[in-house]
């Protein structure tokens, strides 16, 4: 399993993955699941992919020998069409592999983010279905999760506002949706690897990699696991009817 | 979709349930899904449960009827067998319905969470799967979930201990956990039912219907969000190297 998102605010954009994955629970291993590809001040694009190792690794391995010889996301006009060529590369794939996985049972099974800025447009977030359509993050809707979204929901939806969470903040957002998902599901591990965009930067210049012995990473569980325990106790008490008359 | 949760601790039990159902977006109905069988001074159970109405209410009512003859839930003589009764009766109901519905690719749904307590014996919590199989809380997993549990469980992971939090704290974990899931997936609404049950009390004194209005529920929804901003504001700022070179 694996747990991304992408958070777009004012500011910018953050990036966040778990690098769990799993061919069965006997077959663990650690493998980063964010690409970027860039050409310093002109594009920046953050991919994180979901899925089947084989069929995510197919479609970065693609989409990075046509952007190593500048097609593809190096020559894609807007942002927009940069994302429809990540949904083209998904549909060659699946043009390769889909009926032989299909013919054992196993569905062609990716999700990707695509996170960046072209020169010359505002900064884009993107999510690209297995069938290679895109969504858009909005103002309404500032994030966008790939994977095993649930756990790590709850707090984006109470916390996160497009016009007033500064990237800072969308860090700690960010770092606390993947550290509840780590929490609840096995499946999803550390390292975690988070990149901050910020708008008009055209290059990346905040990366870090936590692995889960990360003292700040630790230190953030900690106080927030006490931070949520004690808004829970300064809580008012709830009053109780006495007897249960109203039950069927 | 429902969402459902029993938690057990040291003093007792909370118990908490939606109340939205729907066929289809577009019928959308409240249903009670808490149902207590009561004989007082000698057993208490609180029954929720999660699944197609039609199979819900059928082992409710069949539950019921055999509970007002003295059969059933009111003659196990164990909690273990209060579980297996319950089973039994959801079995008995997939004989009835099963075929037909899978005729029609209808899935044969339903789960169950049974907690209470029969005099001599210390108080339960059990689930009871939709093949009939139960399962049961213990002290390192003092919680049990049914139905869209995902969202409402990280808060859960976090501060629900079996020999510390206290019943009423147990309620405000239940609240958050319920309001958590509402906010996320519109399928799940109130009002919200919550049964406190003491340990030893063999009758039901505190329970309590929420309302969306509700002012103490608007209240803690208010406090809680404003609480985890404020906690998420207050983590430590986090450092970022330069660059982006150990990105691949």
């Amino acid at each position: 399993m694996t747990y991304c998102l992408g958070i777009q605010t004012h500011q910018g954009l953050v990036m966040a993955s778990d690098s769990r994955t799993n061919a069965g629970m006997d077959q663990v291993n650690v493998c980063r699941k964010m690409h970027l590809y860039i050409h310093e001040g002109e594009r920046v694009f953050i991919i994180l992919a979901s899925g089947g190792l084989s069929i995510t690794q197919s479609v970065t391995t693609l989409l990075r020998r046509d952007f190593d010889q500048g097609r593809g996301l190096a020559s894609a006009p807007t942002f927009y069409d940069a994302a429809r060529v990540v949904g083209e590369q998904i549909r060659r794939v699946g043009e390769m592999d889909r009926e032989a996985l299909k013919r054992d049972k196993i569905s062609f099974n990716i999700n990707v983010l695509l996170g960046g800025q072209i020169a010359g447009e505002k900064p884009h977030l993107y999510l690209i279905y297995p069938q290679g359509n895109p969504i858009q993050a909005t103002e309404d809707s500032p994030y966008l999760q790939i994977g095993e979204s649930k756990y790590g929901r709850p707090i984006l939806d109470r916390g996160v506002r497009y016009r007033l969470t500064t990237l800072e903040e969308a860090v700690k957002f960010a770092l606390i949706s993947l550290d509840s998902t780590m929490r609840s599901n096995v499946t999803v591990g550390p390292p975690i690897d988070v990149v901050v965009y910020q708008n008009n930067d055209l290059r990346v210049r905040r990366y870090r990699r936590f692995t889960s012995k990360d003292p700040d990473l630790q230190r953030i569980q900690f106080q927030w696991e006490h931070s949520l325990r004690k808004a829970v106790l300064e809580l008012p008490d709830v009053d109780f009817d006495e007897g249960a008359e109203q039950v069927i």
